[in-house]
């Protein structure tokens, strides 16, 4: 793909704006962890079950009239799948989606019942991307990346300006910490540009934790060759891109990793204190602060960034 | 208790004005079912889980300063345990709750929480009713009911004016059907007075449907003599007031039942598409549009009243 441009500040700006119009804001929640109020903010409770949807509204909405006749393609393991299907079904876009054969069966499910066609490929032996392209290439449609792309990044960094006037009309104070569960770190890039006073702190499973090696580095390290088993299949991205890369390590982001059962800890927390369903991927930055790699402080906002789990799993982890 | 007066839809008015001053609105979701968009209140989203926590407000604040100081008692499985701890400790009010021995863990911490004193009682050899009375005569503490006042039911049934508000803002029908999860029938006679121009159907676990008898035979039945397990720990209601009765009756309510094993159904539904935490009691007016009980229509709106779980127990619902 050529990257026509860098994502911008004004660009969440118009993002925001934008999804304002079609989308209610998700619900916004505080409780006390180790005694400090911490926002959460329910991005899991989107139609989709995940903030993907915003990026895929501001990129989808973004294509002229011809583009969109000739449709969109995307590849993904799941959410952004549901997000790109569901704007696409709005703007009467068609849309292909490329998933890998072992998705979790409800983001298959959600993706198909959104009306996008669904082709699929073996993680371990195809590659995702060669698939996307050559369809995207044999039809003329637009490929829309699930972050390496300055319209998407843009689109999910609503969900910071959007969460900042909750805390505002809340009484609560304004975002000074916001903490970010991250794969290819378009949802952090975007809140990274949009609140630009806030710290950020970006967290990943351990073994998955790329884009914190990249921050410390200063520039971009890829996951390693045999990264461990992870539940958190939203995150299971091999390398991160230099759209995001350079917006974070531009606001001197730090990264932190968190372990499996700190993450099953954290759904089970969300369910019980919460009473919310959160994905393992969505729970990995309230995992940072429930085991204390991320320190609970004033003005703390968690992103909860997706919902969609594959029930027996999450059974599991709840009777763990 | 000494019945003082009706409750009346203009104090459901007056208590919906109240409670928004000091609560969000609950989020209000829709999803398909059948084909035809059903609205969601999601009243398992409110601090403590419940939309007990209206009815308490609406009461504690009407209370006037020597009653205030002389403290509120409150018998409860939780979730008006929670409600009443809630309000009270907002109020400066102090605060007795009587709960069963066998109350789920989650509910009696989060009513300890909330800072108010807890006296247990065994529900198969004691009293909670003589135990609640003998210590609000012993303090001159006002006993506040958890669906047999006035206040109580008027503030529940601000409910439904905040979900017929948000229906409208959303673009939805005005809400023609209204489908309720009952115990005493508190929470369904508010919105049944709230909303004068819907239909109201409340639902029960098998068994425990002695509402449905009552408005089926004109007079109050209670439960009988054995009634089967029931996962619904919130609805295990012997007896329904006349308060309730008379305004259910009234307005020609209908009552259904539905079965544990669709109470589960609906629990699961709830997680994979709402990604919402749905408590047994909670999810039986999901369970009865779902079941077909009731059937799904333009215009309905379905109450999801508490989300507080015993997690071993919800786990094992979430695994079926």
């Amino acid at each position: 793909m050529t990257i026509v441009r860098q994502p911008t500040r004004a660009g969440v700006r118009d993002a925001a704006a934008k999804i304002a119009i079609i989308l209610p804001p998700t619900p916004l929640f505080t409780s006390e962890i180790n005694g400090v109020t911490v926002a959460f903010k329910a991005e899991s409770l989107q139609p989709v079950g995940a903030f993907k949807i915003r990026g895929a509204w501001h990129r989808l909405t973004a294509l002229d009239d011809a583009a969109r006749r000739r449709g969109v393609v995307a590849f993904s393991s799941g959410n952004h799948a549901q997000g790109v299907a569901w704007a696409a079904k709005r703007l009467g876009i068609p849309a292909t989606i490329v998933m890998p054969a072992d998705a979790p069966r409800a983001k298959l499910d959600g993706t198909l019942a959104l009306g996008a066609e669904v082709v699929r490929y073996d993680r371990a032996t195809e590659s995702r991307e060669a698939i996307a392209a050559r369809l995207a290439e044999a039809r003329g449609a637009t490929l829309v990346p699930s972050f390496d792309d300055p319209w998407v990044i843009e689109g999910q960094g609503s969900t910071g300006i959007e969460a900042a006037r909750q805390m505002a009309a809340a009484g609560l104070d304004a975002p000074a910490h916001v903490v970010v569960p991250c794969g290819g770190g378009g949802l952090a890039a975007g809140i990274a540009l949009g609140l630009g006073d806030a710290r950020v702190t970006v967290v990943e499973p351990e073994g998955w934790d790329d884009m914190r090696r990249s921050l410390e580095a200063g520039w971009i390290e890829p996951v390693g060759d045999a990264p461990p088993p992870t539940a958190c299949d939203s995150l299971q991205t091999m390398r991160v891109s230099p759209l995001t890369f350079d917006v974070l390590s531009r606001r001197g982001v730090e990264g932190v990793a968190v372990s499996e059962a700190e993450t099953a800890a954290a759904q089970r927390w969300a369910a019980e204190r919460l009473r919310l369903v959160v994905e393992p991927g969505g729970a990995v930055a309230l995992a940072a602060v429930l085991a204390g790699r991320v320190r609970a402080e004033a003005g703390m906002l968690v992103i909860l960034s997706g919902g969609n789990v594959d029930r027996a799993a999450y059974a599991r982890v709840l009777a763990g």
